[in-house]
């Protein structure tokens, strides 16, 4: 209606993390359609896989966000993952936002932004744990939790309309090591003021029961290793550094020296000594100097949990590191779970560990691993303690956010809501509902470039891959005709058929009997070499033909 | 010594499987090693993966038996899983020796060989279970066991140096619900005239306890089935006929009529039926008819518990299924497991059908499958039969091959021998150990050719994958002068340094004094090329460049 004064609303919408693993983006919105602010909670990455071969790394489509940078008032993170931090140095100068973040978590990001060498004018506003700030019309309110780092933060958003929890990721841990406990009062306290949505971690919503403390596997670990004879390895997720201390505790109750091995063992434990952490990590040594020592008096603290190709114990199980070599007698302890996806890459780990008839210690046969991720009872007892009128589960593919939903619906919550990326959802007034769908993808980072999926030749690179490329290239002079073969250059390719296309591209150009419209002669060519290859060889390549006139 | 006569040697040598998951091919030799002769056990196929683009199966290279292959005496089949008979119909051309399999076997293998339209003229002898029959200088003898396939057999080798046990795949299953139990008396009896050595399952080495029984898959079947509203659709494996029986018997439990959905559902139920399996399938009705009924009376039972391409759950779950179509209300039953090295495209399949708001019920959840593998205890039973004096662990990949052979040593095995394929190992006379070193490797079915690994492509097409292809093309007259621009054709390259490349191209060629030395034309180019791409794009393309001359 005209002249109408448009109302405030709150609104939620992920531009990441909504349906898939890593790439965390939420933004929450307020004030009237026309002129909203925005709050952004992490911006994260996420990793390539074999559909996009030759991207390591995925970020979220920004565009939306960056079109209303001007009303974007900041990013908070909850914690310093990669799939909740990573796209900062990447994209950040393309919002130039307010950042705030808790000590470690802005250490970490710090080193990250000076290594990749972009979004250096970046400037981080720290806030202590369980600060309050204003930002924007947000009220917002961090809250101590616990998970695979240290400093990990739910963030709580008042506003007009009411509160909404972001949970970041979580679990409770009873006895974490580093840090405190989960902040279960401030949890309680912000139920009984009344939470109108909650946008929670869905990981490990399939798994019953508790995740588990990191108490239990610094006494796993350290009986572990007491037993192991030779040289012990143990590789870990850089950045959980109560796993890090449980793990230097457990070689000195050994007696092993312990040295770190790759490069983010170093780049963390820098971090966390920098913010107070890991002051009982002294008397490390180098690689090196451990070549010295007898086999039972080292333990290597490794990068590589994942096999990751050049990563600390890759080269080790290759036989290609510098300074340290396994052999049988000696242990590799894998303090770390297979991260979904990477099953090949660990498993062929393990199977050159295997060859080198090195024992292998997993979270399989001894308890040296728990989830940082909330199992279901620890969920339940999230619900209970916050009791939010909508559940909106984050953090997951879509099997993991209907069962979550579910799951909510069964603690009594009542709305759930199951939001894909982009899927702007009206929190209030009102219920809940989608009023609008932006856009929404991802980037990829494709060598050096950070670019919009379409553009980075991953899809074009699959193609070739199960099929093959061929390259024709024509020579016509002025009266249209060939002046020499066509010219056939085929790759990964059957050696066998290489012949058959090329003689296939020739026939096709001999037989044609007018050579001026090249659109036609190119297309003539291709449609014969995919067909001698369908022919002899049951695929049909990607090819291209390319007439050049002399 | 001049003037010797070599005696007798019993030898083992594994061409496929030893190290790695499917693929098996056991040889197993008798005579002096100037004239020994071979019995195979088995002859199966692999999978491809994201490593191997485009090549969806992979077999043994058998040149090594090739050679040998007039003194091949026969191949037993100890099953009918692919991984054990499907390269049969690939290669059985190129051997010609006599076939050996039990009935149901038999009619599987059949079937695939006229689907195949290859090794037409292959014939088969049908053995009957626990059979005894002479080949060549081999005494074989068939053991029944079970496993989830109908017919399982351990081939026991009696040669007059000693007895081999070849498992196959096993477990035990205390009631299989088709066939008989695993024949305990005759593993005995074996044990009790002495056994040299066991060949033996691996998969499931880092399972504690027993695989669990047929029969309880089947109560909780029903049970689940049951409490389902809308259609229900099963997806299990093909070959699994008890399975099959049991999803059945769960439709008719809850008065549903079962609609088989997929072409390898109905060649297994045909063949199932020829050899006098699967009687109680009665009453199976159309995909189409079904489209009818309420969705209460429906139960489709589906191939595609892998999330494989094409196959009919991935269609239904595609919304692109002709006659099936689920939604909310209906239910999704994965009587399988996820197979190593398929998390992803089972992930993706469960979230297109969670996105459809389908449930999803899984082994995670309800005890609605079980292993055909033998876990821990099984095999400390089987030990305890059979009594080996050497245990060499097959099927599977190293890590679970060292694994295995640790427990064998830990329940008294005296000997333990990890071989990988192409190890000769002689096991008798004297202390076994490795003589000689054979060929061995993969052979890829690339499109319709089976070439070996090296000339498939595959290697070539991984790499575009990586960093894309630019093939460049320039045209020289007779006074070795470029007589167009180059061409450079591009692909899997992000758009935005494809002109980049071009003039890093036509500043090479032209850069060049004289271009009458091609190779060195070329070469200059192409490095041009590289270093562009490089230096924009922080990547190095695959380059090829030709040199046409006029």
């Amino acid at each position: 209606m005209k002249g109408k004064i448009a109302s405030d609303e709150l609104v939620y919408l992920p531009l990441g993390g909504a349906g898939e693993i890593g790439m965390n983006l939420n933004l929450y919105g307020f004030g009237p359609p026309q002129n909203r602010k925005w709050l952004m909670v992490d911006l994260g990455i996420g990793f390539g896989d074999e559909t996009i071969p030759g991207v390591d790394v995925v970020m979220p489509d920004i565009t939306f966000i960056e079109e209303h940078r001007k009303n974007l008032v900041g990013l908070v993170l909850t914690h310093a993952h990669e799939d909740h931090i990573g796209a900062v140095p990447w994209l950040w100068s393309r919002l130039k936002c307010p950042i705030y973040a808790t000590p470690f978590t802005a250490a970490v990001l710090n080193a990250k932004i000076s290594d990749e060498g972009s979004a250096q004018d970046a400037r981080i506003r720290v806030l202590q744990l369980s600060a309050r700030q204003k930002i924007g019309p947000f009220d917002v309110e961090l809250i101590t939790l616990t998970h695979s780092i240290p400093e990990p933060n739910a963030v709580a958003i008042r506003t007009p309309l009411g509160t909404i929890l972001n949970t970041g990721d979580w679990k409770i841990d009873p006895n974490p090591l580093i840090g405190v406990t989960t902040d279960e009062e401030a949890l309680r306290r912000l139920g009984d003021e009344g939470v109108l949505a909650m946008t929670c971690d869905s990981t490990n919503v399939f798994v019953p029961g508790r995740s588990g403390s990191e108490d239990d596997v610094r006494t796993a670990l350290t009986r572990v290793v007491l037993e192991c004879r030779g040289r012990v390895a143990v590789t870990a997720f850089a950045s959980n550094v109560a796993r890090l201390e449980s793990v230097i505790a457990a070689a000195h109750a050994a007696r092993r020296h312990v040295a770190l091995v790759g490069r983010s063992m170093f780049r963390i434990v820098n971090a966390a000594r920098e913010t107070g952490y890991l002051k009982s990590a002294t008397g490390l040594i180098d690689a090196e100097e451990a070549r010295d020592l007898p086999p039972g008096r080292v333990l290597y603290l490794c990068t590589g949990s994942q096999g990751e190709p050049g990563s600390a114990l890759q080269r080790i199980a290759a036989g290609e590191h510098r300074d340290v070599s396994l052999e049988k007698g000696d242990t590799v302890i894998f303090s770390s779970r297979v991260i979904p996806g990477n099953e090949k890459t660990v498993f062929a780990l393990q199977n050159a560990l295997a060859a080198r008839d090195v024992e292998i210690i997993t979270d399989q046969d001894h308890h040296v691993h728990v989830s940082g991720h909330p199992a279901r009872d620890e969920l339940a007892d999230m619900y209970r303690w916050v009791r939010p009128r909508i559940a909106i589960p984050v953090h997951g593919e879509m099997r993991h956010l209907h069962e979550h939903a579910r799951l909510a619906r069964s603690l009594q919550v009542p709305e759930t809501l199951v939001a894909g990326n982009g899927a702007m959802i009206r929190l209030a007034p009102g219920r809940p509902e989608q009023v609008d769908q932006v856009p929404s993808g991802r980037m990829h980072r494709d060598g050096a470039l950070v670019v919009p999926a379409h553009e980075s030749g991953a899809k074009a690179r699959r193609s070739m891959s199960f099929a093959g490329f061929v390259a024709v290239t024509l020579v016509i002079d002025g009266r249209s005709r060939l002046v020499a073969d066509p010219v056939v250059v085929a790759e990964g390719i059957p050696e066998k058929i290489v012949g058959a296309l090329t003689e296939a591209a020739t026939d096709a150009a001999g037989r044609l009997r007018r050579l001026d419209d090249d659109g036609e002669t190119a297309e003539t060519v291709r449609r014969a070499v995919r067909r001698a290859a369908q022919s002899d060889w049951g695929k049909r390549p990607v090819v291209r033909v390319e007439v050049v006139r002399i």
